[in-house]
């Protein structure tokens, strides 16, 4: 079976994000090495513009449209990164964007989408009832009836080689790796990684990191076949997928070494850790990768391990609170 | 009148630090540079070992000892980034460390500078009653009895060369500046910095930033001689200092162009930025250079300005306090 992207995907993606993403640093931190044992290399996506990785694969789907889907803009259904992540790469590409959120979704995610909005006419921000309304069927309306193309959030050829250029600079940056940590909701981050990863370094062991409460992927690996799970209750809330993509799991099936879970309770500690000893203002779900090496759900001893810390994305007040609790 | 430190002294601390202070980054950030009009590269110290670009000075004066004064090791007093600096670097090099610190001081201060000094024979934190003992008596008593050498926290030519390495980091990585921000509690960060940044771009205009109640150095400028003043009263708890040293006065008189002051609520309304859009932990002292620039006490426009971020040793509490102040 072929796979949705190879590693010329990813390098073309490269090219075309050069100048307009970040180049995010690549941290070092003792503290994390003495508590692992091993060498950890932190990939610090939480440093990209618009606070996460997914401006990667939003820029990287959009700037390969045509003069057509350019007048006609960009539509995504999000209430989180990826909403922000297709407004501005909108934005920087000059055409409009439609953004539909949950009509309960956080003000400070609907305040940020519309900054990244502003002054680009077309663009808005479409609130939906999530208990009456069917999100998709409005997207595929509002689609069709203005033009747009829809972006998913991670089941796309286009976005999972653009996130795959984390991986691609990390080991630019860090040099040769044993292992890889990345964190897994539906699996855009983990293919496009895992595929650089896997033709740069053949013999890496990419794991991915979902919430306990969210293994969705973990159990579509053991049973072969993608598993819907409910919509599952983690402050992880980037990694709250029911499940896979039909893109994405077959590369997570076809390099991926396993999946691990961490705790809820282990990935505030983790907060804890980045803002205390590495200064870094990390959400939950990018804590999940750290997590799984620092809190002791693999043994990585001795082993030089980059691990991907995908956002910070939070707001203050819930930072506050959990870092509090 | 020849000054305590020239280039050669940190293009020398430059090669004792390599390999044991962090490189910090370098980040921009497109909202910072819309607020300011200007270009900004803020030098990230709160990346720094410990936490504070106090490691650069106590590093570089430390690994000047001679053999001798090895053996006996440093002494420093200081309830801050000093004491934690002094601490690190004396058992990266093997040599015993006594810091004396007030009763009162925080408890997690004083657990990380006993954290730095485990393992290693002779090194103790000595508590002083504040209200009853003279601090620099009683440690002038325990370097003559136990034949240490004392580290001031400013007023040392070795700390004050390694201190300005964080200058030379950020031109080598950012190019040519037009300006430079630097915050300024006893001077021996700014005079550093200061000397390799007029070497390198001597048109450079290097500014000092203090909290507006701790104005003691604009005061020395203006005055031309050195201001002592009471404690002053900020959150800004590294820029306490009650005058600038008499190594690093004559430095700034001589390269500085000006002192800007901020107030405590605008460090806050800074550190709320850091850590909304930039997702860094920074310390109320650590915003000051960055909060000039943000929030108006000088016009950048159109400027390529460096901006150094001092430090990000701030406890959990108190930095979500700050917040939802």
């Amino acid at each position: 079976m072929t796979l949705a992207i190879d590693f010329d995907d990813i390098r073309q993606a490269a090219q075309r994000l050069a100048g307009q993403a970040h180049r995010t640093p690549v941290l070092r931190s003792r503290s994390a090495d003495a508590i692992s044992g091993a060498s950890l290399f932190f990939k610090c996506e939480n440093l990209q513009r618009m606070g996460a990785f997914k401006f990667r694969g939003a820029y990287n789907a959009l700037s390969q449209f045509t003069p057509e889907q350019r007048r006609a803009g960009a539509i995504a259904f999000s209430s989180g990164n990826h909403a922000q992540a297709v407004a501005l790469s909108a934005r920087l590409l000059g055409m409009p964007s439609v953004i539909v959120m949950p009509q309960d979704a956080p003000q400070a995610k609907l305040d940020a989408t519309r900054g990244y909005q502003q002054g680009v006419a077309g663009s808005e921000v479409v609130l939906f009832d999530r208990y009456t309304e069917d999100r998709e069927a409005l997207c595929r309306r509002l689609a069709d009836e203005r033009g747009m193309t829809m972006i998913p959030p991670f089941d796309h050829a286009h976005v999972m080689a653009g996130q795959g250029t984390a991986a691609l600079e990390l080991i630019e940056d860090a040099g040769s790796l044993d292992a890889l940590l990345v964190c897994v909701g539906g699996g855009g981050l983990i293919s496009g990684c895992a595929v650089a990863a896997r033709h740069l370094l053949p013999d890496v062991a990419v794991y991915g990191v979902e919430p306990e409460a969210g293994n969705d992927t973990q159990q579509s690996l053991q049973r072969g076949e993608i598993v819907r799970i409910d919509t599952p209750r983690t402050i992880a809330d980037g990694a709250q997928t029911q499940s896979s993509g039909l893109l994405t799991f077959p590369v997570i099936q076809a390099l991926v070494k396993g999946v691990l879970t961490v705790s809820d309770a282990q990935l505030v500690e983790t907060m804890r850790f980045f803002a205390t000893r590495m200064k870094l203002v990390v959400e939950p779900t990018g804590c999940l990768a750290a997590a799984a090496v620092l809190q002791g759900a693999v043994d990585l001893r001795g082993q030089r391990v980059g691990v991907i810390v995908s956002g910070g994305n939070v707001d203050l007040p819930r930072f506050s609170a959990l870092l509090a609790s």
